[in-house]
């Protein structure tokens, strides 16, 4: 048995107990090949949906990787609740968004198209991709949900009622982050954990989120976050218009699109996700 | 005159008030060949101590631009004391440090080896080009000081006793980040503007803030950031050994260290930088 660290493979297939398990295509080169691990060598699995499982390889072949799977080493628990809407830009900086906010625990990633958006297609398949890797490095025990972009007007049409949207402004007139994260905390509205008309929500977090894990969050979140260049006046009014929207303001210095989605989201689990004292 | 928004740069040089200015080598070839700037554009000029000022070309050479300097547009004003140490990673994550933490108002980056340090050699003035970049884009007022990259030992025994040091330790026993945050402004410690021994401060830092503009930060705080694979025990000891060292967690996902350097930065100017409502 190796003695070097499990590799974690998110794999898109039922985990429900011990037994055999196959690897093909892609991820059988990427264990064998990249990672040169073979037989007796161990493996960490992960779905989204069953908890972390530790398994064995027991045979390789050419584009094939065969494992025991043993026991589950981590159950599937809860996870934070918060969405991500961004305008894409170019793509090492929409790559390194679909990492670093998987990294800090975003639920769904959401392309969103604005009048200043200057990204003329949005690769998705390359977008998750870069989730699932990231998923896979950090521990994670889910793969974020990443959506087909849509036009800014739809995503707030769609907005679903009770869930807050945290406007990230570059006009100074929003209130600070913080004062805004914590504002609702303090005053004690009822956490909401169900997004009722939201028929998109994907099937791997809803499966995963059941009554008995969900009481320890707080309630249901998303970020927006601007194009280089900031929304027009008519986007901002609308945005602003969005039942549950509250314009807050990232602080004086003009921040990149990929900077000012990092830090509201780690600013939201530090105040409120599972970086927070009382989750 | 044009009105493409001005070009902002950092110049080196004292800005007393209006008179002629001169840029040369690659700052007169960005103007003139990167940028397509000629006679009768304007510019953004600082140098971190004289605040920001608004400048002409009045005549162009090769290498060479002469500026009208017209009016002052922005006071120097006082800017969040943090620093953030962190052990250097690859070039390419290097360089986003430098720039992420730019914009997000360090005020001094320290390059610090570890036992678990990867890169062999750090470049420092590479560093510092990408800092001066991020500054002009931002419109911050001041580029961080760089410093030359020093032993963990070293910097733990240099550091100022009224310094905070905000551990970002990868070990969950610490506390969230938030609370740690928020416990020392909650309990009124006095605030602290000066460093004591500290004489390497640089002299732009120091000249900016006086006391009529330092009145209003909370205190002065330093954040260290461990390598890819952590601290090894014994530096951990060592960190936690520091008067003022708060150790805190990021969370139960394991972090790239440039993601948790920025997520680290981008939290304490929320609840004590100006990012924050009472500052």
């Amino acid at each position: 048995m190796s003695e070097t660290a499990p590799i974690r493979l998110f794999v898109d297939t039922p985990l429900p107990g011990p037994g055999t398990h196959g690897l093909t295509g892609d991820q059988a080169h990427y264990v064998i090949h990249v990672m040169r691990r073979g037989t007796g060598d161990r493996l960490a699995l992960f779905n989204g949906r069953d908890g972390e499982w530790l398994a064995e390889i027991t045979a390789t072949a050419k584009r094939a990787v065969t494992l025991a799977v043993t026991r589950r080493t981590r159950p599937q628990k809860a996870e934070p609740d918060v969405w991500i809407a961004f305008a894409p830009i170019k793509k090492a900086r929409t790559d390194f968004i679909a990492q670093k906010v998987t990294e800090l625990g975003a639920a769904r990633l959401m392309p969103v198209m604005t009048r200043r958006t200057v990204a003329d297609r949005v690769n998705t398949a390359r977008m998750h991709a870069n989730a699932v890797e990231a998923a896979e490095q950090c521990e994670r025990l889910t793969v974020p949900r990443v959506d087909a972009p849509v036009k800014l007007d739809a995503l707030l049409a769609a907005w679903p009622r009770d869930r807050r949207l945290l406007f990230c402004d570059e006009d100074l007139t929003g209130t600070p982050i913080l004062t805004a994260l914590m504002a609702p905390k303090a005053t004690a509205l009822p956490a909401v954990t169900d997004d009722g008309g939201d028929a998109g929500e994907s099937a791997s977090v809803t499966t995963s989120l059941t009554s008995s894990v969900t009481s320890s969050m707080t309630s249901s979140w998303g970020l927006l976050i601007g194009p280089e260049g900031g929304f027009d006046d008519t986007e901002r009014a609308r945005i602003r218009a969005v039942a549950g929207a509250i314009p807050v303001t990232l602080g004086p210095r003009l921040l990149r699109a990929d900077t000012a989605a990092l830090a509201a989201l780690a600013i939201w689990q530090a105040a409120l996700g599972d970086w927070a004292a009382d989750n």
